[in-house]
């Protein structure tokens, strides 16, 4: 078991089941005694919680793309400066639900601003700060959407509609093609337990945990 | 007179008399029959008066400078987007209160955060939308807190303190220097009438009056 600091980051579609697994994940680093933060994106400090608001606020249907993804970008270096390299750097492990994978899923192919646009907002953001794992909960929009219950319409997000989704899906899944190294890709459609099987195991052939 | 469209900025330290000169230049071009916008950053637009009041609540001292560059260009994205492109594209003097001379005054030079950053966050914000032309308030920082009367303490920015606004002064001097063409200087410490004046003929000059 290694005593180094570790920067996690969970990722996939809306009803891919990252909460869960959180859940899950948070129960089973108490139990075992290691230092660790779970925090989220966009948030994780109250300068980004804010950005978080004005992103997430379903009234806010005027907002450009770019203006959407540069709002990111900076809830991402608060977020990084604040709270995610500070905790590293003192050795624990940082969980955090989103992260810079969110930005090219949703900005970069499904809303079609283009990896260089997106890259290039985020490398003043992501400041040598990228994560050392992260865990890609793989299921279809079709299958999450049906395993959710239907979207919130009160989430602007949510209200972009299943083409949408999809297109995020795509995105993710040629993500973890290009970071074969970074991006563990774990089966979602399975039941809850045996996907935490999954990420327990991943976690162990990286040494994370004993 | 022409009648295409022209976008025009103010810059100038805070207490350089913008708002005054602004009121002037509105009351002039309604006189003059000529179409035109005011508008300011950053907001002019319900979104991005929403980013406005996160950079600005005096509350959030923990925000990381790139954050705030970020803000800005996310702000001045929506703003050109929704407002600044589609007025001057339709023929309309647009007359913006600060653009994007600020955050190179600001952020690059008095928070250090360097021109190719500034620059780097703003290739994406400012979308072919340079200002045709940008009036410079030109007084020392110490001359205008003595007319404003000093500070405002619920203004975070204005918290910064006389050092750094001499570094916003040097800035503007900078980029005057580095763009003569698209800068013009007024001279800021003489009378608001004279100031406008001034302001009036370097309007003739372009032809953006008759």
């Amino acid at each position: 078991m290694s005593d180094k600091g570790y920067f996690i980051t969970l990722e996939g579609c809306e009803g891919s089941g990252k909460s869960t697994q959180l859940k899950k994940l948070e129960a089973f680093l108490k139990e075992s005694g290691r230092d660790f933060i779970f925090t989220r994106e966009p948030g994780g400090t109250p300068i980004a919680e804010q950005i978080r608001g004005i992103i997430l606020d379903g009234k806010n249907v005027e907002m450009a793309d770019e203006t959407e993804a540069l709002l990111y970008s900076a809830a991402r270096v608060q977020h990084v400066k604040e709270k995610i390299l500070p905790a590293k750097n003192s050795g624990k492990i940082v969980v955090c639900d989103r992260y810079i994978d969110s930005s090219f899923a949703y900005q970069a192919y499904a809303r079609g601003l283009g990896m260089d646009f997106v890259k290039g907002v985020n490398i003043y953001a992501v400041q040598n700060c990228m994560p050392d794992l992260t865990v890609l909960l793989d299921i279809s929009p079709e299958d999450a959407f049906i395993r959710k219950g239907g979207a919130d319409k009160d989430d602007r997000l949510e209200q972009s509609g299943l083409e949408f989704h999809k297109k995020v899906y795509a995105g993710y899944k040629q993500l973890a093609r290009d970071n074969p190294h970074r991006i563990a890709v774990v089966d979602a459609k399975k039941g809850a337990d045996e996907v935490f099987e999954d990420i327990l195991q991943i976690l162990k052939e990286r040494q994370i945990i004993g």
